[in-house]
């Protein structure tokens, strides 16, 4: 089968790799039907997160079960599943607490961008549909692996409330998802933080009532004017700069909430200003797994519709033109398809 | 009148001092009944926070009213008064949200090892009892103008819940509130880290179902022996250490939340070691005033009795002797009778 290889800052191969097998009783093996590329994937493909030797890419994925491990009941061949681009077991502690991306047997995917993967702890990690989707729903499922997932931790995290005010730092998929959940959950003003005009258009498509283009100090003075001058009771923190973590604390009311979702590069938030923000910091790879079942759900009704983030559409083959897109902002996300 | 002005490390006077006076028509004057030392005025007693000029110090009191402002109506002359270390209007949005100890108009006290006091926003600080209490309630009744609430505020930020595990790092007054705290919040297990006979003694007697005597790597390594293997539900970091922070954080279960409430002292939090840990963290000054009518009414019931810390009773005028007693550990926490 063919797959995603990054070899180094910018080099992005669809190449011929070993077919996945079944190596634990607890495996099992599907056939991607659709999969796309992640923000996260770009700190490897710039070369922040520097790759010490070839590595396969992606962790969001859709498909059809092709094969499974003794172990693996819940789902069989021929089956469209989803999964969580972190597995799980579903029955340790963690798993049992809600944190199925904390599971004490997690493993991450890394190999999706390709035309087979391989799914540890399938068991806990796969959800089967009834039937098979239509068409038009794939590119919104395959959101739920990871950004539709990771924008709902976000507002969990941040505990959005119905009535609340919510602001969104980063115009990214995640953080467009991240207006989805914050309406969905109730919020009643989502203010989100967005320079670029496509981006604004599908955040307020989405549920945002607000635009703010400010950023720094700046941003921070202009939530606090839409704020009642106290700052917002929750903040989605969807990029994980320095930068951003500022921004999201000091937009945050004494006693509000910051869900950050972006992995940090290079932050460190100090004890004494964390301490008299009175502010509520979580954050960490979503567990989607838990949310699995409900976010199905609201996309196959029509409730929500997160894959309006891709505005990029490839053949699978044609990989490291979805990465460029990204890195050069021409493109929000980019779904692939084998 | 006579107060207590610290001059530089160890350098405590109590010494002849202008009579506090209303300044603002929000203000009124107390004679202090009792006052204490707290732990976090050892910082500047000990050099921690260097003083740049003589300070007054003391932020714990309860007194009788002297006098009021004009817009003062709710305590008047001769009402006996608790109110919190930090003062608040108890109508700005951080009030309303009960945040009171990020009101808008907040001054921390810190003139309260003396005879008389001037509280400002006293309108909203004070409390007053329906009568004189007894004289035997007067020690628990002053931690609740600081330690007691803090303890409260450590317990309620770890969102400690009923039938669930609570570990206390710091053995100090705070820290032996927190065992309160956490025990009348519903804590089955309470863990206290303590090292200090006298303290896990009291620590038991507050409610701590087990002490760990082992710290840093070897504390944690306990804690998770104790919990499952994963942590604890909520932990209490009442010390406010780069170490104990560490021993917080990761004696927490994925999901599981650290409140802390030692004013941080070059505390630095690695933003990717938080988001792997999926633990949730606030901190801040503890909002004593919203939880006061409620503690004050456990303290008159009977039903907490957190005056114990006290373990050292001194006339006001040897406050210097309860500083060094404290310093050296030979006392918990000192009570000063004016």
């Amino acid at each position: 089968m063919r797959g995603t290889v990054l070899y180094g800052p910018g080099g992005v191969c669809f190449e011929e790799r070993e077919d996945p097998r079944i190596v634990h009783p607890t495996d099992a093996v599907i056939r991607t039907v659709v999969t796309c590329v992640c923000g996260s994937d770009l700190w490897a493909y710039r070369g922040t997160d520097p790759v010490a030797q070839p590595t396969p890419m992606g962790h969001e994925y859709v498909g059809i079960v092709e094969e499974v491990g003794a172990e693996v009941t819940k789902v069989k061949p021929g089956q469209f599943v989803i999964g969580s681009f972190a597995t799980s077991d579903n029955t340790c502690p963690n798993c049992l607490a809600g944190y199925q991306s904390s599971c004490v047997h997690r493993e991450f995917m890394s190999t999706c961008q390709a035309e087979y993967v391989r799914i540890p702890n399938a068991h806990g990690t796969l959800v089967a549909t009834d039937d098979l989707p239509a068409e038009e729903v794939l590119p919104s499922l395959v959101t739920l692996s990871d950004v539709m997932g990771t924008g709902w931790y976000a507002a969990k995290a941040a505990e959005v409330k119905p009535g609340s005010t919510a602001v969104v730092v980063g115009d990214g998929a995640v953080g467009l998802c991240g207006v989805i959940a914050a309406k969905e959950l109730g919020a009643e003003r989502i203010i989100a933080m967005s320079r670029h005009e496509s981006r604004q258009k599908l955040a307020v498509e989405f549920g945002a009532t607000d635009i703010v283009t400010e950023r720094g100090e700046e941003g921070i003075a202009r939530i606090k004017d839409l704020t009642n001058g106290v700052g917002a009771d929750s903040v989605l923190e969807c990029v994980g700069t320095a930068q951003s973590m500022r921004q999201a604390l000091h937009a945050t009311r004494p006693g509000g909430n910051v869900g950050f979702v972006g992995v940090p590069h290079d932050v460190a938030v100090d004890g004494q200003e964390l301490f008299f923000s009175h502010v509520g910091l979580r954050g960490g790879p979503a567990p989607v797994r838990g949310y699995l079942p409900d976010l199905i759900d609201r996309v196959l009704t029509g409730r929500i519709n997160p894959g309006k983030v891709f505005d990029l559409t490839l053949p699978l083959d044609q990989v490291a033109e979805g990465y460029k897109a990204m890195d050069e902002r021409r493109a929000i996300k980019t779904l692939l398809i084998p």
